[in-house]
């Protein structure tokens, strides 16, 4: 994209003068017209070093409401990025539905730096790109506009540049060594750049090269880009996103009817096989943290299946300052005005600890699905979401474990009745457990396709027979440790 | 106070077992009480290296369901931690109200390594005890439990845990070059400790040393501790707390009736001021980068005073890469669940950035006062919470400046109906603007005492004439210059 790229052409300064009016007077109202219609709006602003990313986002951002946007600029990972999968950064920048997010540069800059510096073997870039492009279209199917333009200028124009940038010393730090080495290795940084721009230029999120040679010629040419897009977008009402075939490894799972729920231990078996487990997670967690696995355990379950005592025999066996459980309740408004995972990125444990989900970003094809809170669409797609997302992680080096905490109907019912006639317990349920309960059908059927369709080799189900919660807390543990020995 | 703290007493071993089976039984009743009273309990456990924090906190967790608590290890400050206020990690970490947070080790061990490192000056010191003993008094205030404790072993017994711990590969990493200098300058450290104990035991938030020289013995006396401050803290009906007099440097401050409206720019001054001044900031943005000088900008003002306006023009100036515009709406429920100043902490600039918040912390003085969305103690503590705020944010090195956006009723009205005429600015107008309209003098009389008693001089109140935009906005941006020329 960029070695054919025809730069230095120009427009007459009457005609630019007009056509750049025109833009910013589109501009200023498209800013109201994506509030109304609840537009997110991610601007990816990458290029040559010294192309002028800064100034010319000054200039862009200039024309909108400071209220409507936000400003990122990535720089070299630090030590809490570098703990983090290659894209936490960027998911958790996504804009807010209605508002502008502007990255100054972001993963393709990050990508071919790692790139040329040997990071990234071929097998590693290529799985890179494909997180991109992942990542770029749950973005666009959730209805995030991206608008990613690639800020070119010539080699001579950027040492010219830099030498002028470095004459000053308020302007001076401006100057790194990467901008440096660019211009030195020219040649092979385009190459690069241009590799990875043609990887990552799709029909939902395609590239923009500009001609950052002359600045009056580079503003105009992205506000144009820029309304022209969103103009697009705001045109086009959103279509249901294709649902793919699945491409994930899937484990054969049972539907939950076939499940016996008649395993049962002693109180003796119990003890004894609990108190083995959680020696031996004790230990485990210790090696975990020694080589920085992270581990990811999510509990879904039916409410008084016994989630919340098995969560806490598992936490009992790690080292606190290493582990966190993270309840999940429904969405707050923030959190609403983002994609859905959004969210469960943001809670993302470091490398070398644990974090338990109790309840996760499965509510999407159950609650979510059940009471309607998107659209059909959007939870059929979030299937194979999910399966993208949880690669995601196992990639980065997580253990993924999900457990479904299960009982029957009458199992449930006996325990709503035993917390009611208990003053101690009867906070644990409410008129909604009540209400959930009446939906039990439509629950199981869900659950089922959850089972079948995110039950992955890296990401396994595990159904956790809790009629006797004994047994599950001791097969949950011990389905942890042997995962945990498989691994380290 | 570790000085003359009598170590090695024991318990009869089965008056221990029932003590502690006692407390077990308490804690575990005290988790529902505390979220039925929505009491937040912050636990901090300091002591020496290797005296067994983290398996205690482990042993103490382990009572209680994991999705009440956080647990937060301190280490030492990351590159992002150093780059804020002090109080700043901490602050972030309070417990939401009806939970626990848990900190293993914070800002008393952080404070003494770095006295001891010699970073700290004694008038730094000085500063950093009353920052502490702030920090947990607005805690309390709020309704806070504060429960310090540290734990206390002999400089043999710590030399033993040392040696054990480096033996075991799975456990020698948990050893770190701080304990063993603990251990060499051990009444060094303890003198310090002592210092630092004594000057940051408050009735509010007292001291608790524990022995825990044998486990059996911390444990329950860390359990007996606990669960005794959470019945007192259950048992008292929360008091209004006290509303100190003035401390701070106030500034005189004119009253919003006695403020002239009529000055006003023509429009040749206003773009030849604008520019000046928005090109001398721009400068001076850079300069502030580079000196690593946070500023923050808070606007607050009558609706349809033109505050959006403002702020877009003072953006304008600055490098987008180094400033964030704020929008402060109603808390959302997780914000309100903690101090009112968490969410304010939560979005403080790094270093070198600039943060505008268009509405601010003033809201509590302002529409909480108003609407009674808190208690009239509340407010009233406000002012002086709101000046330790202020002058902790400028004894990091803040720039703090703060703009009343100010017309009078009849130019509010008039703006209100342009609005609502034109189909373009129709959004701007709500409801809610007519009804606050209609509390204008309660709003005033409120603006009035806020002037008043948060005015200082290390964060000074400027009230911004708008009835002329123009005028406004070069005032404003002119101030923003002055107060930096000062500084830079």
């Amino acid at each position: 994209m960029l070695s054919d790229f025809v730069m230095g052409k120009t427009t007459d300064k009457d005609e630019r003068k007009r056509a750049l009016a025109a833009c910013r007077e589109r501009l200023a109202a498209q800013q109201q017209e994506i509030k109304a219609k609840k537009l997110g709006v991610l601007v990816l602003l990458e290029g040559w070093g010294a192309a002028g990313k800064g100034s010319l986002l000054g200039e862009v951002i200039n024309e909108i409401d400071p209220r409507s946007f936000k400003v990122h600029a990535i720089a070299a990972p630090t030590e809490e990025e570098r703990r983090k999968p290659f894209l936490w950064r960027y998911f958790v920048k996504t804009p807010e539905k209605g508002l502008f997010s502007f990255l100054d540069s972001g993963w393709l800059g990050e990508t071919v730096r790692q790139h040329l510096a040997g990071e990234l073997d071929t097998a590693a870039m290529t799985r890179r790109i494909g997180s991109i492009n992942t990542f770029e279209r749950q973005l666009a199917d959730d209805g995030t506009l991206l608008v990613k333009c690639f800020l070119n200028i010539t080699r001579k124009e950027q040492a010219k540049r830099i030498a002028r940038l470095e004459e000053d010393k308020d302007t001076a730090w401006r100057v790194s060594g990467e901008d440096e080495r660019e211009n030195e290795r020219y040649d092979e940084y385009r190459d690069a750049f241009d590799a990875a721009l043609t990887a990552t230029s799709t029909t939902y999120a395609p590239w923009h090269v500009v001609d950052a040679g002359e600045r009056a010629e580079a503003r105009l040419a992205l506000m144009t880009i820029l309304t022209g897009a969103i103009d697009a977008a705001l045109a086009a009402p959103r279509a249901p996103a294709a649902v793919p075939q699945n491409r994930f490894p899937l484990l054969p799972m049972p539907r939950l009817a076939e499940v016996a729920l008649d395993k049962e231990l002693d109180k003796g078996e119990y003890n004894d096989r609990l108190e083995a487990a959680q020696k031996r997670l004790r230990e485990l967690h210790n090696r975990l943290y020694r080589k920085k696995v992270p581990l990811i355990l999510v509990y879904e379950g039916w409410d008084a299946a016994g989630k919340g005592g098995n969560i806490k025999r598992v936490a009992a066996a790690l080292d606190p300052r290493g582990f966190e459980v993270l309840p999940i309740a429904s969405p707050e408004p923030h959190e609403l005005a983002h994609h859905y995972l959004w969210r469960f990125w943001r809670r993302l444990p470091k490398d070398g600890h644990v974090a338990i989900f109790d309840r996760s970003w499965y509510g999407r094809v159950m609650v979510e699905r059940i009471e309607g809170f998107c659209a059909q669409n959007d939870w059929q797609r979030a299937y194979n979401e999910i399966n993208e997302f949880e690669a995601e992680l196992s990639a980065w080096g997580a253990v993924i474990l999900k457990f479904w905490i299960h009982i029957d109907p009458e199992t449930q019912l006996a325990r709503f009745h035993e917390r009611q006639a208990n003053p101690e317990k009867q906070w644990k349920i409410t008129d909604e457990d009540w209400r959930n309960r009446e939906k039990w059908p439509a629950y199981e059927e869900a659950v089922d396709e959850m089972l079948q369709k995110t039950s992955t080799t890296y990401a396994p189900w595990h159904v956790i027979e809790s009629r006797d919660k004994k047994y599950a807390r001791v097969k949950t543990l011990e389905l942890i440790v042997g995962a945990l020995e498989e691994v380290l």
